[in-house]
């Protein structure tokens, strides 16, 4: 394990999240929220000094290794969020440190779980910063981390990170450069959120509601300015955002795609297909429930079930009415899709729908294998045959995926509360979501839960956004041990 | 696919089932229950009549090949089930057929599921031959399917019905030859309930209740003779009861190593001591949940425990209090419980710690390969090398359960009951166990679920009761077309 490498690359994060804190400083300034500006201006000030400090371990060797990557990964995560915590706790604006992390992870993680029941008495800079933290979480970090590993002048395979980072089963470039990709997610990223803050603009929302806003769907976090989430904006807006949504939980390589005039194979996509498919269904589904209890407004219907299924399975968060109330049907169909999730490759959340497509596919063909034991037929995505390491991580992440989700439901259930409670809070976090139901319903928040079970929970929003692995692996026996025993490039 | 041989297999199956009706009849007969004399009389005549009538379809060829021994075995349970609720049926004893087909397919998948809120005023035959029918589903008719292949001079290899039909992740046959193992399990079977029995008697039990009681536990089915279950009797039975549920929970292979003295390999065995584990650690943190809620009696606080942990962790689901009250924790622990199942090999249903086993130790070999791509380690069990295709067997069964297990709550949930309802139904019937919580709970029924909601629930207690595959191939395309494509041997 290369130790002076990860301080060297925390040193580094902490100076990027100085950076990235500056805007908020700024607003804190020009509003006059006194404590606020104290608050950033001593976190900015703290992170420098580490920074700095830390800055005396020079690396020896600046290679990286496949464990390096997934502790780095995890590490970059957690100091993040401590830091980032830090102006709720010193503005006063959040009583306790525990609820400050919850919130700042939730934040970074793009969850949108919040302790918070009152929002709209916070300062203006703390909610920007709150809402800015969705927007650099969204891109998982991946383009500031493999910034910082070319400007660290690291030589290996800084892959390994975007790897260990990036959501979905399997990375492609889109071009041969790493730097190159990110930046071109990047612009993609950059001028989505400025569309949509146009738009929001264009329908006669505060410039500070938009911008906010843009962020928490950029990043598909779902933390909102309002107490009462997106209810109190006109049905225009709310279309927006729902679009917005939608768009934001695509694969980004198909944006890229489309700038290279390839319709065809994003027409062809099967995992598009599918994320749409999902979507078009569960709205049908949920209109059709919840008509009678809108008085049979079809246009209402269909844009709430739009905006609820889009805001869940995007696993952004917002809320334009109390789903709670919805029929039992409407609970359960949520829950499944807070597990598929968005695309892979997007900035959602879930298990991603290119995971549970690759895992029917795979069961498909696993049942004829029961039939013809010698046929020999493997599982294609677009076309291509995806290689057997490639389903033995997908079956690997679906086994962990389920026993951190029992540990933390049967642990959660030590708080009392009911098992839909449990599970919603459960899924609502490992896929960061954000509200589940009843007591973490869409009008309540997670402050009921006890320090024990946020910090499960903040662990459960982790592990989700790094696709468990990397958390994970923190744990592992072994992996903190010096020498590491070959070189490895896949998994 | 040899149509022909199916239908000689369903017509020797019914002569048995008439066989095995006799002694319900012979009760009728003794008690002069005439309607129920009457309604196994005419069941045994209309079973014969079938049998001789679709006689004539002599099979041209006896070979059998994997795909033969799935339809059969998912068939036969399905004819079964469907003549085994005549009675109940005729009788008057249980109003609608569909109820009927509920209680006997709970009864032969050992489930112990019910409908009925009230037992204590049905007829004694019936009563015997509901029990009855957890004896005959225990050994998963495992032993007269063996003993009809070789009845009809089948050549082909009755190895694939007692795969297809016995729990568990691998089949090893105690001996060479399947007949003898059919025996040995036979015997060891019926030496346990008959040992149970007398224990029972010994506590000052009434026969009828001792012979049923055993019934019960030796299948792990759970329909009791009275309206509370096992509640009323004294401690003492409650804990031979407990006894003889952890006994049939475990592999019947590790009887039979017993009988030759290889009392090491017993110890020895991983799954073995998974299973005593899981009990333990159970037991004790029940214990302790339910301690305060029974005033601090030590004794009973661990009898209840013990007993409900057996119980639900064997799949055998006879209750000895509503623990529907418990705290939360324990509901989810007990849930938790209801998936990990029996041992393989066992009477139980569930999962199969076998399984869970294999699952944890092939997570840990493939996130380990997360860190070391290049290292081949294969998956142990016992000291032995597990192969991959059992591997991935396993994980095509777990992801199969899991898409189940979705789709069943989802439809579950359109009753409008609350969520522990619908997933604790699920469960209780996927893992055969029985009751559940909420609407389904210890102190419940099945009897407010719709006529769909009990078929489909049917259809999870076949799901589980087979392992999944059988049943559900039955809906593969493909498989009713006539040639198969290879003979087969493994799967």
């Amino acid at each position: 394990m290369n130790y002076r490498m990860i301080v060297r690359m925390l040193s580094i994060t902490l100076r990027i999240v100085a950076l990235l804190m500056l805007p908020a400083l700024v607003i804190a300034m020009c509003c006059h929220e006194n404590a606020a500006v104290l608050a950033f201006a001593v976190t900015i000030l703290l992170m420098l000094f580490i920074s700095l400090a830390t800055n005396i371990f020079k690396p020896q060797k600046t290679t990286f290794y496949a464990r390096e990557g997934f502790v780095i990964t995890a590490l970059v995560w957690i100091v993040l969020s401590a830091v980032g915590a830090l102006p709720f706790y010193l503005s006063g604006s959040i009583k306790s440190y525990v609820d400050c992390l919850f919130e700042t992870i939730s934040g970074f993680t793009t969850t949108g779980a919040s302790i918070l029941s009152e929002v709209e008495s916070l300062p203006y800079s703390i909610l920007y910063w709150r809402s800015f933290t969705h927007w650099v979480g969204g891109m998982g970090v991946l383009v500031f981390l493999l910034a910082v590993s070319t400007y660290a002048g690291g030589k290996g395979d800084s892959m390994f990170i975007m790897r260990a980072e990036s959501p979905g089963p399997q990375v492609s470039k889109l071009v041969p450069r790493t730097m190159q990709t990110a930046r071109i997610l990047y612009l993609i990223y950059t001028g989505m959120t400025v569309l949509e803050i146009i738009l929001l603009l264009l329908g006669g929302m505060p410039i500070f509601d938009a911008v906010t806003l843009s962020f928490g769907t950029a990043g598909t976090g779902g933390f909102a300015v309002k107490n009462d989430s997106i209810m109190s904006y006109s049905p225009y807006l709310q279309w927006v955002i729902t679009v917005f949504m939608i768009l934001f939980g695509v694969n980004f390589s198909l944006y890229y795609l489309i700038l290279l005039r390839s319709f065809g194979r994003v027409w062809r996509d099967e995992e598009l297909r599918f994320y749409l498919s999902v979507i078009l269904v569960s709205v049908i589904i949920i209109t059709l429930c919840v008509l009678p209890s809108l008085n049979g407004n079809v246009s209402d219907s269909v844009r709430h079930a739009a905006f609820q299924v889009a805001s869940i399975m995007t696993t952004t968060g917002y809320c334009t009415l109390d789903y709670e109330i919805w029929p039992q049907l409407c609970h359960v169909l949520l829950m499944t899709l807070m597990v598929i999730g968005a695309c892979a490759g997007s900035t959602g959340g879930g298990v991603k729908c290119s995971r549970i497509l690759m895992l029917f596919k795979s069961l498909r063909v696993e049942t004829q294998r029961l039939l013809h034991p010698n046929m020999i037929r493997p599982v294609k995505m677009d076309g291509k045959a995806v290689p057997d390491s490639t389903i033995r991580t997908l079956y690997a992440y679906f086994g962990v995926y389920c026993m951190i989700a029992l540990s933390t439901v049967l642990l959660l259930s030590l708080e009392g509360f009911t098992f839909e409670t449990s599970v919603s809070a459960m899924l609502a976090c490992l896929n960061n979501i954000g509200p589940g139901f009843n007591v973490v319903g869409p009008a309540a928040n997670y402050g009921s839960f006890s320090v024990f079970s946020k910090l499960l929970l903040s662990f459960n929003m982790l592990a989700g956004r790094l696709e468990i692995f990397p958390i994970l692996l923190l744990f592992a026996p072994g992996i903190w041990t010096r020498a590491p025993k070959q070189k490895t490039h896949t998994f």
